[in-house]
């Protein structure tokens, strides 16, 4: 059986994990959507530029409000503190690259000119929340050939290949600032107030999924009404409150059912579905079989 | 008449005017050599890697008792705390674009990766006072094709200029600790007494150039005998002591002469030579021409 990987996350969805170490604050890492659990990336966040290159697969990407399809070599990049979740396109076996870079890495330090002018302005700047990379260009390929050589100096790690990886990533980033020019020079910050508040939907939805969850009382969390709740988290996630609830728990019930020592209508009971057709249902939807077929393919 | 240069130094010799700024700590400079004083640039050092690229003509460059003749193209890189002087060769007219950072710049921090595995182990490194750049093959032609680039940036400043230069230079250091991966693996640090002892040596010739120098004095402010204070001073300059006291009294002498209300008798007297004849001597194999001659050329 594959190990179930899940992104660890503190009481605000901020992952715990640091990427790089401090000596060299940046990674990159091969992630095959399967070893995840429930075969998608949760809804989360971190301060750490992040950039996505799909190396096999159609993989969606939820940006806020925004989906994104993204397939075979193209890339994603995701600003600090955006929300993001992934998951496969029509089951397809999705394997990514994803260089995560803490901004000092690129910056210097703060009050450089690099900082100020550039990083300052663009990390977590609302108007810039992710930016795709389709290659359909020459500027466009460049780019992500820059990426490419990324990933190869990370892999095979010659004698200087911190400095040659900064240098990629500074001429990436360079073309980056100039392609968004504009919106760099007069942006708006991430709005924390938001991010917080939708923190605390999330841990209240991870902490009573198992049980009917009210739409009032979740509202009540962030003192909203049940209206502007629901547009609120539809807002920030691309997904509806009902919808979240549902993946998140077919989720959580994956590992149970590969435990194999309880019947699937106990897990629905316990992962709040209200019966066990209802659970079928919403597992077929997503992982497009039963879950005893599920279990079948994966044993 | 031209404005003449001196670069500032302390009591150290090291170079009092800082490169570049705190916020972007490098700078492209464009020097003509006849803008400074006796139309060659005096002995010094400084924490700052170097790397100066001949747009004109032709100049001897002294490292320790290194002689090298660069030409129109060519490129000499100059290590942390080398002294380092140049002088023009057969009267040619000297222009040089040199590009000067504080390796802070490129290793970002202290205790980094890239300060610990590289820039520390290079920089002042006694194996490797200085690289010299002739574009022989291919990959010496990238080299000062990138540093060709990083002075267009710094001239054109396009928006994000700063990452592009940063790109460049990691690039070409990561070029330059490749060609020295030896070298840079196991390197001994610059010698600090040495530098101290210099100072102490140099700092005594020009407090003391207008009166007659003894060798014996002059050894005794580092507590060395006469000939090994000759060696010590010729390994580290690359020039004798008479040599280099002659070559600094007729560079004092320069302003002097300008200033036009002195004979030469008595500047000959002022700038420490025994007689006018001496200093006509030695001012003709310098300058290649007498005194006046030089005055009317210069007015």
């Amino acid at each position: 059986m594959m190990e179930q990987r899940t992104i660890k996350v503190d009481h605000e969805l901020k992952e715990l994990c640091t990427h790089g170490t401090a000596a060299f604050p940046m990674t990159v890492n091969h992630d095959d959507l399967l070893c995840f659990q429930g075969s998608c990336m949760a809804c989360h966040w971190h301060e750490d530029i992040e950039i996505i290159v799909v190396r096999r697969g159609t993989v969606r990407y939820q940006i806020y409000q925004q989906s994104l399809v993204l397939t075979k070599g193209q890339a994603l990049l995701v600003n600090s503190n955006v929300p993001h979740s992934a998951v496969p396109v029509d089951n397809s076996h999705v394997l990514l690259c994803t260089i995560i870079i803490q901004p000092e890495f690129l910056y210097g330090f703060p009050g450089s000119d690099m900082e100020r002018k550039y990083f300052r302005p663009f990390c977590g700047n609302s108007r810039i929340p992710c930016i795709l990379l389709e290659g359909k260009d020459e500027e466009g390929q460049e780019k992500l050939e820059l990426l490419r050589r990324v990933e190869t100096y990370f892999q095979e790690r010659p004698f200087g290949f911190e400095l040659k990886i900064q240098s990629l990533l500074l001429d990436f980033f360079f073309r980056i600032f100039s392609d968004n020019q504009e919106k760099v020079g007069r942006g708006t910050a991430a709005d924390g107030e938001k991010l917080r508040r939708l923190q605390i939907l999330l841990d209240y939805l991870h902490a009573h999924y198992g049980e009917t969850v009210s739409l009032q009382d979740l509202a009540a969390q962030v003192h909203l009404g049940r209206e502007s709740c629901s547009r609120f988290f539809k807002e920030m996630t691309g997904k509806t409150i009902t919808r979240y609830l549902e993946d998140y728990r077919i989720g959580q019930s994956l590992p149970l059912l590969l435990a194999g020592n309880l019947t699937v209508a106990q897990i629905a009971e316990l992962t709040g579905f209200s019966s066990a057709s209802r659970y079928a249902r919403a597992f077929r939807e997503r992982m497009g079989g039963n879950p005893k077929e599920y279990l079948l393919h994966k044993s």
